[in-house]
């Protein structure tokens, strides 16, 4: 019944047809071991979808497994390509039951005297919009003013902020029910609009933010744009995605303790976070006050300079000293060896470049103190934050971050206080040891782990990768990750965190390291 | 610099990187006449995106030609696989300007000496959103009810009706600019809400819905789910493309001349304008409300009738006479030799399978008459709604719409009144001549016309359509385009005109014809 259009050959090789519609039939009764033998054994064998390209048999298999099944369709038209007697190309037109349609162009060849598919690309419909990465997008949703700065930019701002006329969802289904609809811009929103720039949409969160993972029970984990099945990086998640995925040019998002830079470092962007208190929070549901920033992602520095730029009071703004710089051996012994390497060899260039000349390697303390003097406060204004809320609505969270409320929840008024006592102490031991000197370190202990990870490597990879994104948090720093590194092929973020209001300074020296560590498209 | 993967082979047949990259610089400079050669020439050629498949060597040339270039992009990696020295598969990832990774896959053949290209698969990433058929989308935009009848089906809403929060722009971004924050929604779109379909979001309609093409100079066309390269239809055109494109499964539209028949018919839906007057048009805003009418697209029979069930009220409803059907002879004879036949063959089939036992063929006056009747009282209307707006806003209207109105609104009250009295008597003599009974005819005179026609292509098509869709406009009678026929693939609606009221009955008759004209999928 299905058109089959084989060309000028008229014919296609024999058994091939069989062994396409065998093909069809395992996929749509999800049978992996029959579409794992459809598929050639060994490492050059691929498949490619909008989520990216998977290399070698296994990997597919491995994919097959996780996917729980195919979309259902029907085979609309084939068209085989034959180039000789065992090998042909078979596209084909199908029909998903949920309207629109796909394409299918495979590369079978018969080897051992069976047919396989070598080569595989699979375009499915596009949704009107990807769930996992916006809650609301328009065309634009918010116009910008007609001003040059960033005119024709458009924003994916997280679902944290207010956006004159839409409720803040905050990444929590039941939370959105109940919000009101904002009657003003969030400051952060309004002065990207005052520049040019278009508000996109309404981009996806962890749950309430607390959270550097990306990952959302209720509306799903956004793809990661530059890693074919790894996790996004949160929570500013949506925006990083949307950003990474060319659906915006800048996300607005927030880092409390690396909300930002990590989903920057997990997709190969620019993340800046903040100094703490130099860009407003007005209109922001907050997390963690004492640590809660602003901050942007873009694909571009200048793109990143001209948002910061446009939102930061350029009066407070001081220059880093010119090439005074840190690094921690400590922190960076985080990492895993990939990500260490990596970020040795690129202060190894920096430094023969000429870059850096003023070098110091410093203790900033006991990394697991720091990080737990950090883990206590930002629990504890968590928990003073959304706790009531919480209490009011059981089950309304997913399991994760439900625990790491409950955990919260427990932290007593007196260990609160004594961290209090502990983080003021820690920001001026930092401080005093950094001496004004930007320090540098990888924005991320690793680069992005698959979604497919067990939780055990989640929840190690997130303690190692806090304890190098919370020094900012500590000392009110601003933390600029710039795409600048590469760990077999994945991206990980080289993070700059200049002093205090040395934000412009940090994306200045940015763009300058970027530009000596990463090889220039022609 | 690329990184060239080469699998086992360890090598590429001898010319074949030259021949890619010389395809790639071609395409960059958007050289026509190197990407012609690199193509191979005859009719096996094929290449495939999101918009469809284009077969042969000159569909594909022009295509080229009319796309004024390609996306720039670079090239991150390329995989070859060799099949034999004159034949290999070659997957490039690409990074376009604007952010994220697309995917070429390309079958290279020698012939004669000569590499091209024999089939070509380009993925490029997804925008946000489609801006050509959508103007804001959420997920969903607006929660409906708890309720069972439409649960999970979401709903493109054109962009004439209320939807709390939200402006109307009616396609025409300076009266969008101004319009009013709506407070209430529609009570067609509170219907479906009540009854558990969510709205996905607010859709294209051609400039105040005053054409059937579904081209918008501000905003662009809609890609035809069903035909590559065609016009959409309009004026539903952004709910139709939604539906058609799987990203909605309901079309919430208005049909004052064809505005939701034309485009079901182009893109092959179900599309059902009902009886004048019987859904209400509060919160819409309107073009002619002598012939302004509300009513759906959808992809399946049983959608419409359930939307359709739950907007009408059903004390209202009347089934038509069973089985007495009319054909008239002079109005399929508007259409093209392709439609005509296939709508006759379809009467055959209907008469053979028992489904029509009472077919007469009926004289309904001078057709040319008729639609100048229809269409003067039609531009009366429609200046006397929009004509004062226009005025005071020279320049917002794209020029095809500006000159319709400027038409429109040179008729005299004259004219108006002499039209008007011709209406009253036409309504009697139609009714009269059907006595009651269902009309059939093609819901277009043509298959949906290619985006690139000539303007007199365009409006000669425009001028047989409207022939054939103005019978309902003038007796107010529920019309329903059936996707039941196809001439040389492309689909053209089979049009049930049920006598007024009789929406639900038009519903249940094309179904029964939708059976028995369309093989059914396994």
């Amino acid at each position: 019944m299905t058109d089959v259009n084989l060309g000028a050959a008229a014919s296609a090789p024999d058994g091939l047809l069989d062994a396409f519609w065998a093909y069809e039939t395992a996929l749509m009764a999800n049978d992996l071991a029959e579409l794992d033998r459809l598929f050639a054994a060994g490492d050059d064998t691929l498949r490619g979808d909008a989520g990216g390209i998977l290399y070698g048999h296994d990997a597919i298999s491995t994919f097959r497994k996780g996917r729980g099944g195919a979309l259902k369709r029907t085979i609309v038209s084939v068209v085989v390509r034959e180039i000789d007697e065992d090998a042909a190309v078979v596209v084909a037109v199908t029909a998903p039951v949920t309207g629109g349609r796909g394409q299918q162009t495979q590369l079978w060849r018969r080897i051992d005297g069976d047919w396989a598919v070598e080569v595989a690309h699979v375009s499915l419909p596009a949704p009107a919009v990807n769930a996992t990465v916006w809650r609301t997008v328009g065309t634009p949703l918010v116009a910008g003013a007609e001003a040059p700065e960033l005119a024709s930019q458009t924003v994916a701002v997280k679902d944290l902020f207010d956006v004159a006329g839409f409720a803040v969802g905050a990444g929590v289904p039941a939370y959105l029910a109940e919000a009101p609809l904002a009657t003003a811009h969030a400051p952060a929103v309004a002065a990207l609009l005052a520049t040019g720039a278009d508000i996109a949409g309404i981009a996806r969160t962890d749950e309430f933010a607390y959270s550097i993972a990306g990952r959302n029970p209720h509306y799903g984990t956004p793809p990661n744009g530059a890693v074919v099945g790894g996790i996004p990086g949160g929570s500013s998640s949506g925006p990083a995605s949307a950003v990474a995925l060319g659906q915006a040019s800048i996300g607005l998002g927030t880092d409390t303790g690396g909300s930002l830079r990590v989903p920057a470092s997990y997709q190969g962007l620019w993340g800046l976070r903040t100094t703490h208190g130099a860009v407003s929070v007005e209109g922001l549901l907050p997390l963690a006050p004492s640590f809660d920033t602003v901050g942007w992602l873009t694909r571009d520095a200048w793109v990143m300079r001209a948002a910061a730029t446009a939102s930061l009071d350029l009066s407070r703004q001081v220059l880093p000293p010119s090439a005074r710089f840190a690094v921690a051996g400590a922190l960076t012994a985080q990492s895993t060896a990939g990500v260490s390497s990596a970020f040795e060899a690129a202060i190894e260039t920096l430094a023969a470049d000429g870059l850096i000349d003023d070098l110091a390697d410093v203790d900033l303390g006991h990394i697991d103190d720091l990080f737990e003097t950090f883990r206590v406060v930002q629990a504890a204004e968590a928990w003073a934050t959304h706790g009531e809320w919480i209490v009011a609505h059981p089950g309304a969270l997913g399991d994760d971050i439900a625990a790491r409320f409950a955990w919260a929840s427990t932290i007593s008024a007196e260990a609160e206080a004594r961290a209090r006592v502990a983080l003021a102490a820690a920001r001026l031991s930092i401080e005093d040891a950094l001496d004004g000197r930007t320090l540098l370190l990888p924005a991320a202990s690793s680069v992005a782990p698959s979604a497919t990870a067990s939780p055990e490597t989640i929840e190690s990879t997130r303690a190692s990768t806090l304890r190098l994104t919370c020094i900012a948090g500590l000392t009110g720093r601003p933390g600029l990750s710039v795409p600048a590194l590469t760990v077999d092929g994945a991206p990980v973020g080289l993070c700059v965190v200049a002093p205090r209001y040395g934000d412009l300074g940090a994306v200045i020296t940015g763009a300058k390291f970027h530009s000596a560590l990463v090889p220039q498209a022609d």
